[in-house]
C-alpha cells in the first residue's frame, strides 16, 4: 500500500514516517495490516535523513490542486495530512491560514474522494477548536467556539472530514494533539514553544526562559506517544468514531511546576538552575486560553494511551534525542 | 443604508422586505436606525409583487464572484443572507449543496469583507447543525455533531461568521430558525413540508395527509416571528453574542396533536376532519431525527421572542393570508 504524509517534513511527519519504515505495515481499507511499499513525504522543503527507497520526497504548494494530483493516486490508500499554517502566523495572516489550514485539506478530501478508493484519512486537528467559556476539565462533549482563526479552520476540517465520512467518500480521523513536547530542535514561534524549551534546552546545557507562571497547566504527549496514538487512529475501525470523527486525544495533565521537579529528578538540580523565569505577558494571554486539562473518556475507551508521568517525556527524550546523554 | 436580501424570492425574504418597506429603517454600523434607500434581492428566480421603488429584483448565481460583486457594494451596510440548498437536496448533490451554502456564503463575507464597511450579515442557519446523541431537550451548550451535509455546511457557515466578526471584517450574526409554520404556498420537498401542510391545506378545503405520529414533538416559529427575529438579530448589538456568533433562536415546542387540536379549536372539527394519517416511514426517520425542543437562555436573554401558542399561529395564518376567511 501507498502512504501520503504531508507535512511530511515536520517533527511529526518525519517521525512517524521512520516509525512506518520500521513497523512496515498499516490496515488497509478492510483493516488487514498490509505491507507498505511507498510512503511520499510532501512538505515545503525536502524532508531530510531518509535512505529507505520506499521514501518519495516531493516538495510542492499543498494548496495547489496540481501537487495534490501529484501525490495521491488511487493507490494511495493511507493519507496523514498534517501540514499546517500554525495558530499564530493564521491569526497574521488570514488567507493563507484559511488556504493551508482549509482549501487544502478540501483539496485533499476531494482528490480522495474522486479516486474512489476510499483511503483512511488522519487529519490532525488541535485543542484550539476550544475557546470561551470552558471548564477546567474540558469534556468529549464540549461545544466548540474557537477565538482563533486556526481554532475555526481546524474545526472546518473536522467538519468535513466527517461529513466525507459519513458520505463514504473517504475514511477519515481528525485528530486533536495535545501539545507535543519534548520536541526536538529549535525553538519556534508557537507560543507554547517555551514547552519544550525549559526541558531541551537545559538538557543540553543551554539557559531556557519560562514565560509563564509555575501553576501554568499543561495538556502534552510525548513525540513518542503522539506517533503511536496517530497509528492508533490510523488503524482503528472508523465505526468506533461514531457521531463525529473527531476526537481529543487523550494526553498528560501537568504544570510548568511539576514539569520542571520532572527535570530535576532525572537530570539533577544544576540542570534545572538552567531555567530563568521572566513572564511574558503576551505568552501567558494565549497560554492561559488554553484548557489545561481534558476528560477524554472517549478516546480511552477507544484504546489511545497517553504518558504515564512527566519523568517518562524527560527519560524519553533523553533516550531519543541525546543517546542517554545529559549535559552536567 | 442599502440592504443585500439573498434568497430573496422566497418566504423569508419577500416577507423580510415587506415588513423593512413598512418600517423603512434598520440599525446602521453603529446601531442607530437609518432609512432604507435601496432593498435588493438577488434570487435564481425574480421576486414577484413588488412596486415600491426602494425594491431592486436581481436574478443570478449565487456562488458567481460576479453575482455578489454587482450586488454588494460598500454602500452596502446590511445582507440578509437566506439563500440555500435544501436539507435533502444537500444530501442528494454534495457539490451543489458545498456550492450554494458554503461557497456562496464565503463568497459573501469575502466580499463584504473587502469593501471594508464591517455589514451587519444575518445567515441563516439551521437546527439541522445538531445531530447524534441529542437530549430530549437541546441547550444552548449542545456540541455539533451534524448527520447531514447540510448541517455540517451550516456549521461551517456559522464558523466562518464567527471568525469574519472576530476579525473585525463583518458584524455578523448567524441565526438557527426553528421549522416555519404556517408557510403560505404549495407544499415542497423539504421533509418538513407537512408542517404547515396539514394546517393550510385543511383551512383552504383541501385534504392533507400527516406523514407521522400525533406524539411527534416540533419545534415552530410562526413566519411573523421569524421575521421579528431576523430584524432583531440584526439590530442588536453583536457583543450580546458573546464567543460565538451562531444562536439558536426560541421556537415554540410542541406536537403534531397539539397542533391539530389548536387547528380544531381556532376552525372547527370539520377543517380537521380534511387530515388523512398515513404514515411515512422516509419522513418520520428524519423528522425524528431533528430536535423537537431546546433550551434557549441565551436567545431568551438577548430578547428573542417566540409565538405563545399554536392558536396563535393558526389565527395568524388566517388573518395574514386567508383575509379571516377560513374554507367551512
Amino acid at each position: 500500500m501507498e502512504v501520503l504524509i504531508t507535512g511530511g517534513a515536520g517533527l511529526l511527519g518525519a517521525r512517524l514516517a521512520r516509525q512506518l519504515l520500521e513497523r512496515g505495515t498499516l490496515a488497509d481499507a478492510q483493516g488487514k495490516q498490509t505491507p507498505i511499499s511507498r510512503i511520499t513525504l510532501l512538505d515545503v522543503v525536502p524532508a531530510q535523513g531518509f535512505t529507505d527507497e520506499r521514501i518519495k520526497i516531493v516538495t510542492g504548494d499543498i494548496a495547489d490542486p496540481k501537487t495534490i494530483e501529484s501525490v495521491i493516486s488511487p493507490a494511495t490508500q493511507s493519507i496523514f495530512h498534517f501540514a499546517a499554517i500554525v495558530s499564530g502566523h493564521a491569526e497574521a495572516d488570514f488567507d493563507l491560514g484559511m488556504r493551508i489550514n482549509f482549501d487544502a485539506t478540501r483539496l485533499i478530501l476531494e482528490r480522495a474522494r474522486h479516486n474512489g478508493n476510499r483511503p483512511r484519512v488522519v487529519f490532525t486537528s488541535s485543542v484550539a477548536v476550544f475557546g470561551g467559556d470552558l471548564p477546567a476539565k474540558v469534556p468529549d462533549t464540549q461545544v466548540l467556539t474557537p477565538q482563533s482563526s486556526y481554532g475555526a479552520q481546524k474545526v472546518m476540517g473536522e467538519l468535513l472530514v466527517t461529513d466525507y465520512s459519513r458520505k463514504g467518500f473517504i475514511d477519515g480521523r481528525a485528530l486533536r494533539m495535545p501539545t507535543v513536547c519534548v520536541r526536538p530542535g529549535a525553538p519556534n514561534k508557537a507560543a507554547s514553544s517555551f514547552a519544550s524549551g525549559i526541558i531541551r534546552e537545559p538538557l543540553n546545557g543551554v539557559e531556557a526562559v519560562c514565560p509563564v507562571a509555575p501553576e501554568t497547566p499543561m495538556w502534552l504527549l510525548s513525540p513518542r506517544y503522539a506517533i503511536n496514538s496517530l497509528i492508533h487512529g490510523h488503524d482503528i475501525d472508523g465505526s468506533a468514531f461514531g457521531y463525529s470523527r473527531a476526537l481529543s486525544l487523550p494526553g498528560l495533565a501537568t504544570t510548568v511546576q511539576e514539569m520542571v521537579a520532572a527535570l530535576e529528578r532525572v537530570a539533577g538540580s544544576n540542570v534545572v538552575k538552567r531555567i530563568r523565569w521572566e513572564r511574558d505577558d503576551a505568552i501567558i494571554k494565549i497560554v492561559n486560553s488554553w484548557p489545561g486539562n481534558f476528560d477524554t473518556k472517549r478516546g480511552d475507551a477507544m484504546g489511545f494511551k497517553r504518558d504515564a508521568d512527566f519523568d517518562s517525556i524527560v527519560r524519553a527524550y533523553v533516550e531519543d534525542e541525546l543517546k542517554g546523554q545529559i549535559a552536567a
